[in-house]
């Protein structure tokens, strides 16, 4: 699909400004090399080549197909290109899943006609794809109403409205794209498929995305792999963040913001960027064509002006990077250049002396990234038509020499200062604070390679999380014995089936003790009434047992009842929350939390899809917004990090082990310092 | 100083290349049609204009003078100037206070000769000012290398790089700035003073400001309520929100992150919007001079992206603005107009049957804006160059009829509609989120107008905060009873000289009670071992007495024991912390949070300066991020809101009775549903 020799465009019209004009327009403009092959029966020749009444009547089979048709001509089109033997076809052609479920029905029989002959779909719906380095325009893109630059960027989009648009901000920041894919309803191929193929291409650098939803969480994992294994950052801006977008996006159900944060933990776990939007992705897509990655987060911000040096760092801090304080070696050394009006800390002020002096910023700007301390370097400038051709070679003559990031943030810079600087291969920006974003998305980057190389995660069973029976409660003891061999440590507790069982079972775990029913028809044992806790002797547990089953019989007199989970009451320490979710997309989940107002107020939790290695498991755990408490807060001890990552990676193996497990709860796991102990447990089995 | 009928510029020079050459240059190419005075012993005549060689030798007193003279001669010039009765002078010289200590004895002492002639002085080490309006560019700013375009903006900065900066991408924005002042070292006028008078301009309808430091927050508040009150937007973009940035800032000392988050308070409290860039600020001034003000936060999106609506759907969840559904009326009527398969919910999809078909953009954009729970409107496009007349057209014609804010958000716009959008009023925005920042901005802004019309808050005392003797702890007794008397509940308390007495006074507030050691000298009591909590009998009581009394003397043998302070237990509940502050701009600051994690962990306080008015209260507490917590979350009934306002209110006028309050903590506040009772206190005054 991607590098067809051939190509026959089905319902081709000689008017350029039609739809079903332009792909023939652009392919011949652009000097496509390959055979065309023009198919509509109005037209024997258009612009000079020979055009066909159908495909039958064509001279070979096309190596790829673009469908223009009305949609009820499109399956017997695809049915005589399956006679003829074309392997693959791009489908315009609307009127399928986008509009409903009649269209979703349209949609699946397409796809049967299609695997019938052997062929296969991109779209329908979609508005096709560019080949810029074999000038394969075979789209009615807008985008394409200007030749397409070739260039290091493969980008895929889900939207073609949306992807045209990226791909005009792009060549407008002089961003070749090499590759501009729009997969639109993904009946077969998908964004994923079409980037997997791009990312073998020697020639292309970085690889993006913009995505509306994902229904197969495991493919995209394998292309983030893919993407990994081929050293290509991935760049993905994908849109329902929030519940009402999730509303607004309509092609989900469910509780979609938490499939956001599912979507969100993966992308970290598996060292795909985010970009929050169009402008956002473009700013790195950019970085990453150009920018030496950093091995950590220490930036130095070089400045004429102090207001940006404060805003720079102020950033640098929201976003975990460091302004990291120069060496005494590296502030003698500048010292030794910078002009004592200037500043040799962090922000580092060169002065406006530069100007008369090159050396001075070419010097301080390697004199920084020669501290061991400091990864990337932003040199901040405004305005400075005067010296624009002083600062580019300034600039050249600092990049040839660097192994770390050089970023330019210039604000209001001359439009040949940036060609220049761009045709040089250095990351020219003009918004101050987005220089910082683009440093943070380097290093993200750069760490996630980091552990990559360290330790490759196993791809996930993709095969996980597809059975949806009827979910039905595990027994607690028998959830507890499996938890417990999985390595998971639960507060001792048994089953006791009266009051004088329920002594026994007490006696043997030492009071105090907490009894809650057990039943499989009582989810919410608050609710029924069905949990004591606190027990300190014999007398209040016998009473305590006669409330609840009094309790459980009021609230639901038809539940079968199992017993009574006698347990040991723990001591009150720093609430965790775990646990395990089957994704609609990434099959299962493990999650971390902390607990109490953290999940339940500013649902502050952390996913990733299972099996986890312990790095992964880390990084779950930087990025809650509570990890102060991790680390001790509040007088109390801090949690042992080491064991917590264990009983992480433990949950994530056993939840790769139990695919039958459609929710599982540690709530709350009590982390007293050294020991963590689940107290509460729940699991859902189908 | 804004409006001079002359200028003298001393230190003048011929050549337009030379900071001494330009503000001369520039004024004369600008056709400033005052009087210009060139003095420089040096030449005769520059430009044809007589060059006078000092001060003494003018014909007349200039209205205003520009000193371009080294640092040395400053003084002696403003002498001069003083004898000759010239009101104001703007001094470009540094090496005063930006340089440190000694510049900073230089300033003081430029500005006591100046206050001794009665000049006014503006600088020194700044670029000078711009008056478009009347052609005075006063300055050797980049930013007037190409002639300055007058406009509704007036703009301030406090520094001169950043702010040449902001206005030359102001000017490549299409913003005009009517006034651009930079006022530097500030050693006497300040940019609130500059702003105050330029909010005056009835031809200025934006005001906004970029601040590295505020000295004197009762300023800003004065300029704060003076763009209210002229009914003129105040944007402002501070730096130093972090400790890194303030760190970098390195013109304060202590807690800066904590003076930042009280000035994102007041600016909260009066109205002030507040940037958070450059590009931020920008996006909005531009918004702000030909925006309506929508009164509510409903925003309809208008698309023919899905993605587009569902990223923008994702900012206004993010920043609370509502993506309202249209009521059943304005689906009807949208039904009528927009194609089968477009949407009629919001987002709303027109699709591009607009292009042949006109009326159905124009007409959705009425429509939409005539829902009562519609009070913005967003159209999103990409391209379009083929429509791009046709396109200005409907956005002409629909804009007429609006009394609501309309945002055009045109992704890779062709920039001769952008030029035509801009002259006609149209505000057009090339990002997909900024385009949503900006009507947040907007929203801001319309309810803060809207409570300020309702209720004018007194301004602080200006003199409030200013002593700095030496703080001491107020006895807890003496607290409790001003601050019961100010309506500030606080849980039942006595002191208690022994255990006798203390038995007593437990018996009439009644058990279970608290006992706190009670001294001057023991701030951390319970570091002291000077706290027992739940003691239920006369026994356990007793023994408390003995054991604190044993450890406070352990802990610091010389601490006078004013007795001990015995305090009725109160039921847990919500958790509040309420408290006053003397922040080292704005005076006392009341400030209020969510107890526990939210303030030790999440920092979650929002203050505000003092008096407040109940409507600056509830935006107080809405401005926190646990605000669940205070509506019932997790089970517990809701929080007051109207009693707690009442005592954020009561405090607030506690702490502008009682200036010689340096600190008060009442931590925690307990929020049992209707009742809100202060358990513990402490008050630090000079």
């Amino acid at each position: 699909m991607l590098r067809p020799k051939s190509i026959a465009i089905i319902g081709a019209s000689p008017d350029a400004n039609k739809l079903n004009g332009r792909p023939f327009y652009f392919l011949r403009r652009d000097g496509y090399a390959g055979k065309l092959y023009p198919v509509n029966p109005k037209y024997t020749e258009i612009d000079g080549i020979p055009c066909y009444p159908n495909v039958t009547s064509l001279p070979e089979a096309p190596e790829l197909a673009v469908i223009i048709v009305s949609q009820k001509l499109v399956s017997a089109v695809i049915e005589e290109l399956g006679k003829i033997g074309t392997p693959v076809c791009i489908i315009f052609s609307s009127g399928y899943s986008e509009i409903g479920p009649e269209g979703v029905m349209l949609e699946q029989e397409l796809l049967k006609t299609a695997e019938h002959h052997g062929i296969r779909i991109c779209g329908p719906n979609n508005l096709g794809l560019i080949n810029a380095f074999e000038n394969i325009t075979a789209t009615f893109s807008q985008y394409a109403d200007k030749p397409p630059i070739a260039g290091p960027v493969g980008f895929a989009s889900q939207s073609g409205a949306f992807g045209t648009g990226i791909s005009a901000l792009a060549r407008s920041r002089g961003i070749g794209l090499g590759y501009f894919v729009n997969t639109g309803n993904q009946a077969d191929i998908t964004l994923v498929d079409a980037l997997i193929e791009i990312a073998d291409d020697p020639k292309i650098t970085v690889l993006s995305a913009y995505i509306e939803g994902i229904r197969n969480g495991t493919e995209l994992i394998r292309l983030a792999h893919k993407a990994m294994e081929v050293s290509k950052p991935l760049i993905i801006t994908k849109v329902g963040r929030k519940a009402a977008g999730a509303r607004a996006a309509a092609s989900h159900t469910g509780s979609l913001a938490g499939e956001d944060r599912v979507f969100d933990g993966v992308l970290r776990q598996y060292g795909v960027i985010r970009a929050r939007n169009e402008e956002h992705m473009l700013d790195l897509v950019a970085a990453f064509t150009c920018c030496h990655i950093p091995t950590g987060k220490g930036v130095a911000l070089i400045t004429q002006s102090g207001g940006a040096g404060v805003l720079m760092a102020d950033r640098c801090e929201e976003l975990g990077l460091e302004v990291t304080e120069p060496t005494a070696k590296t502030r003698k050394k500048l010292q030794t250049i910078i002009p004592s009006f200037g500043s040799t800390q962090n922000p580092i002020d060169v002065t406006g002396q530069f100007v008369a002096e090159p050396k001075i910023l070419i010097d301080s700007i390697k004199i920084a990234l020669d501290d061991p301390g400091i990864d990337s370097c932003i040199v901040w400038l405004q305005l400075m038509h005067a010296y624009s051709g002083l600062l580019v070679n300034i600039f050249k003559k600092s990049n040839k020499k660097l192994a770390k990031p050089l970023i330019i943030c210039w604000l209001g810079a001359p439009v040949k200062a940036l060609q220049e600087l761009r045709e040089a291969g250095i990351y020219v920006i003009g918004a101050t604070e987005r220089s910082v974003d683009v440093v943070a998305g380097l290093v993200q980057y750069g760490q996630s390679r980091a552990r990559h190389v360290k330790l490759l995660p196993p791809l996930a069973d993709p095969n996980f999380g597809n059975g949806r029976g009827q979910a039905s409660l595990a027994p607690s003891i028998k959830a507890a014995e499996l938890l417990n061999k999985a390595g998971i440590p639960l507060a001792p507790a048994a089953i006791a089936t009266d009051a004088q069982s329920a002594q026994r079972i007490a006696e043997k775990i030492g009071y105090p003790v907490a009894i809650k029913i057990e039943s499989p028809n009582i989810l919410h044992k608050t609710d029924a009434g069905g949990v004591c806790l606190n027990l300190t002797d014999a007398t209040s547990l016998v009473n305590a047992v006669t409330a609840i089953l009094k309790a459980a019989k009021t609230y639901n007199p038809k539940a079968k009842i199992d017993g009574l989970l006698v347990q040991k009451m723990m001591k009150p320490a720093t609430e965790l929350v775990l646990g395990v979710r089957r994704d609609a997309a990434f099959g299962p989940v493990v999650m971390v939390g902390l607990g109490g107002i953290f999940i339940e107020i500013l649902e502050d939790v952390a996913f990733a899809a299972v099996p986890i290695n312990s790095a992964q498991a880390g990084l779950m755990l930087d990025s809650l917004q509570g990890k102060a408490l991790l680390e001790g807060a509040r007088g109390k001890a801090p949690v042992n990090r080491t064991a917590l990552i264990k009983l992480i990676c433990n949950l994530s193996q056993f939840a790769a082990n139990h695919p039958e497990i459609v929710e599982l709860d540690l709530n709350p796991v009590f982390a007293d310092g050294e020991n963590l102990v689940a107290v509460d447990w729940l699991m859902m089995v189908d």
